[in-house]
């Protein structure tokens, strides 16, 4: 039985308290930890059976009866906090991104050198969605032989307020990222190179905080192969998230998913369901996964699914991506 | 090549005359004959290249060099004229159905064995449909193993007006024939018994001229599959042709054929076309596909694919239907 | 929060007992009983937090504590179970079938008629299935307009040994009630007439028991709809779980589940995944929802979905199944 | 009627000549000529019911009687002859590309300039498809709203030998001149800027000719929307061509089109066909529908559907596409 600690108890920190709680197995959440911990959120916390509330997540490293500790505080403090949390003993669960700097999950790479026994998981839950991770299964047994060309379409269902676009990074590094990383993942590779095609076509407020809000974006990736994402922060239809790998041998592409499968047939035509609304609709199932792939890891010593490699190289290519529309050319991974 | 007579101007006469114009090879079409042969109907037919226009069929029966006749005319006559036909020594295509009158298909089957030279073929023309063909084939090839249970759905996009709902024979002389001659081909096999639940749901005025408009169809199959029909006379939806052949090994399935594969993801769902909207959109090709079969027998005295047995088959089980809804009981094909 | 005492340890006993544990709010299991608990089953129903664990089920009935019992034990024992507690204040949610004999049903109701207060519920779980409830939904919001023809698939994916078949009443009654129970839901409608053509194709085992194991069942509900089931008790592919309901405006129609959505296009076509494996796969997250509704007309006083009504529906029609086919004609419900 | 010539007697020569002949009213192909023009081709031509066979197209420019020629003779070749038989008098239809030199496709325009009376008209067929020409009504009929992001996907079922590949003008001006065009017709847009990132991981011997055989192309439309083109020199499922335009209110997208929409479902999975094998099986009707409309045009007075404007668009996209793998950055179209 793993003893987990929470840091940051906003709505991740929540989602991830009730899959423990509910959904995986050998794993207990015993405290958590928020600064702004207010009675509403710990009769909730309570409601799951946490005994320890804190407002300083000092009092969860400091307990040595916690093995993990989940840092799903606000991103800025994630390196520090995971730094932290790594010296203090405990294994540790980062939400994505590490950091926006590389020389912060620089550090967090050399609190990891020094200390080996520590497992360390970055947050990249879609890798365990049912749909990709079947895609990746499909490549990993040979079905459609060598990787040539990978498409990736995420498309939100609406933007998120003006104010957010500003702390979030941008686009690249609050929403691409995600694609960034599936990139890596469904390829089994790192990118090489990145060129970034953007513009503003939702919504033009979003272009005067100086950002994108819709981009597609070519990568050739360290193996050989060719993968484009395209993305858009508004889809009328809702969230979009669908893969195709093409390969030598043949094709794995992937659908939305829906409430049901039921389908209407009428005077306007053959109507089918709008996929799942957003992320904690349609993965909420992979948050689960993560959690009990890294309680596994912790429990029985094994490798965590996704390291801080994973995690230095997403935020690399989300500034490579920034770096190419800057410059308007195609960038290099080797540049950074 | 093959000369051709067609006899009966009206739509399905016309079909055939511009299939064999433009889609098939090795015939051509000599002459029409159509008692009510008018002007704007012998223009069409001349502009097809038709040298010979008469009202009489009897003068395309005299003219040595036309080698097979289509009958085309109305339903009353198609025995008569197939046995005229025959007697003259042409091949004949004959329209379904055959007869609605079991002693008049079998007065046409002794003419065909006093004629053993003659290559008779039944207008069941759905068997050539690209997508029950392929159900078929699947069967053939072992791909299902034995057949278990066929399901067919075939549903009209609007009813026949009352008038011609009187003249038709009632809905499974008229329209359930086809699904009939399909249970047939698709299990490769005869009806055994044939139970009826049927009722009015679509218009009171069917129900008025003593017909049903909705029915579901039970047939034990001789091969002992079991097969099921159901039947409307209107989808709001349009015209609904699909099969589903269950077996030992597995299934085939075929849906709709569409104008496009287009699908509009909107604020409404995920909406794809309408089927194809009635029997000559979807079923155009295989109206020239049985023409070319139909051709290639006369030509190189081959079987013709669909012969007088399963002319007469259809028939009897829309007869045992009918006797079905009358006494309200499953009914023997043998009790008639 | 609402008390629950679970008599029956087996396979559904478990299924119910995590379903409150992980994912029903405002219910808590208190007790379990079963008379063949062992130290294993015992482990795991201590490991779900449950307190009391019994041999005896009378002493569920008797702690004052316990709001609802869950009938969980063998068939033949549903009916005076359910008596008892009725009779002992409590709410109950009874496993389909409530019993095979109509008069222990209709005791049941009597108990029932003098207990008002009492809340008791028939385990039709696919009633809350996402994809059967969509049909519902689209029926009663109006969209495909009055029920004309319902066509219901389900194959199981492989028959039961020959011992279960001998217990298990025949296929009517333990697989078709299913079906039966989803003809009455998604007409919301009950059955007037039944036809059944069955056959022995899957295994002549089946056939020396007795029973059959492919059957087409047609119907005429009470609201003038057809409807059709057909059963298979071996698909090849899986658990084959669909239905289609036809109306005056439209039609709905549902899929098979998968465990994703991944499709494989290579030199042998186009290839998507086979249904989830079988009903504990496919309907796991059904049971869930019909214990949350369960839990919540006990709590709030409200009306259980799925009442004795349809408890007795669903054996009777499965008794005028078994009829049809002794004396192979069509049966009134009028006459059981 | 209108009198057609055609000039080039090769595949897609023969494939006009049968579609004027069977699918196209009020249109007839009095002559073709071909400088190979040998027996067997004389004889399909003549069979086809063309009186004037000649090997100097010459002959045909001479003759009054003729009011348009299909130019179908090698691309080397496209530019010269149109020009002739526009100063000749002819409406002409020229297979694409009309040159792969932006001079000789200028000289072109200026004869038309010249001969405002001339129906000149580029033989863009994929525009006519049934469901590319679908993606473009959904947008015209405002269903999508702006569009934001085009997707085509385009690959071969296998590559062209390489001795072709020579000639050819590499992949860009050879196959993807057709995604080129089709970018600008589904986005009703012309090209501003384009990048590729391309690969050699089909066949190293097509590397070895200088060419690439994998490329993803991305591009910004002058009317805001971005659009990407992923090519393949060969799918090992076949022929695979799909679009889906994204846009303010919804998307449209296209799939495959198959011989049947039969799916066998069984111990493998649940299985449909390949896409139809290659363009002349997934484009003839386009090919006799572009007929239709150039027939039209020259019969009416009307415009022709795809003008000199478009077959110059399409050459300098190809070209521009070139420079940019050669110059490794984005290009604009302005620069050529």
């Amino acid at each position: 039985m793993i003893k987990i600690g929470i840091i940051g108890a906003g709505r991740i920190g929540k989602v991830h308290l009730q899959s423990i709680t509910y959904r995986v197995k050998n794993a207990q959440v015993k405290a958590v930890a928020d600064p702004f911990m207010n009675e509403e959120t710990e009769r909730f916390v309570r409601g799951m059976g946490v005994t320890e509330v804190y407002k300083d997540y000092r009092q969860i490293l400091a307990d040595p009866e916690i093995d993990a500790v989940l840092v799903c505080s606000s991103t800025d403090t994630h390196a520090a906090i995971s730094i932290e949390a790594i010296q203090a003993g405990k294994h540790v669960f980062c939400e994505k991104p590490v950091d926006h700097a590389l020389d912060k999950i620089k550090a967090v790479e050399e609190a990891l050198t020094a200390h080996p026994g520590c497992k360390f998981q970055v947050g990249f839950n879609r890798r365990f969605d049912h749909n990709f991770a079947a895609v990746r299964k499909a490549y990993d047994e040979g079905r459609i032989g060598e990787a040539h060309v990978l498409k990736i379409t995420s498309r939100d269902p609406e933007p998120p307020n003006p104010a957010y676009i500003k702390v979030s990074g941008g686009m690249f590094l609050d929403m691409t990222i995600h694609d960034f990383d599936m990139a890596c993942f469904l390829t089994n590779s790192d990118v090489e190179e990145i060129y970034v095609q953007s513009a503003v076509l939702v919504d033009p407020a979003i272009g005067e905080q100086g950002d994108v809000d819709t981009a597609i974006i070519t990568m050739k990736m360290t193996n050989g192969a060719l993968a484009v994402i395209d993305n858009s922060r508004r889809a009328a239809y809702g969230y979009d998230q669908r893969a195709e790998l093409f390969g030598s041998k043949g094709m794995v592409a992937t659908a939305n998913d829906t409430l049901s499968s039921a389908v209407i047939s009428d005077a306007n035509g053959v109507t089918g369901e709008k996929p799942l609304f957003f992320f904690l609709e349609r993965y909420m199932e992979s948050f689960s996964e993560e959690m009990r792939q890294f309680v596994d890891a912790c429990e029985n010593d094994g490798e965590v699914p996704v390291g801080i490699h994973a995690g230095m190289q997403a935020v690399k290519i989300g500034l490579a991506a920034k770096k190419s529309v800057e410059e308007h050319r195609p960038v290099k991974m080797a540049e950074l």
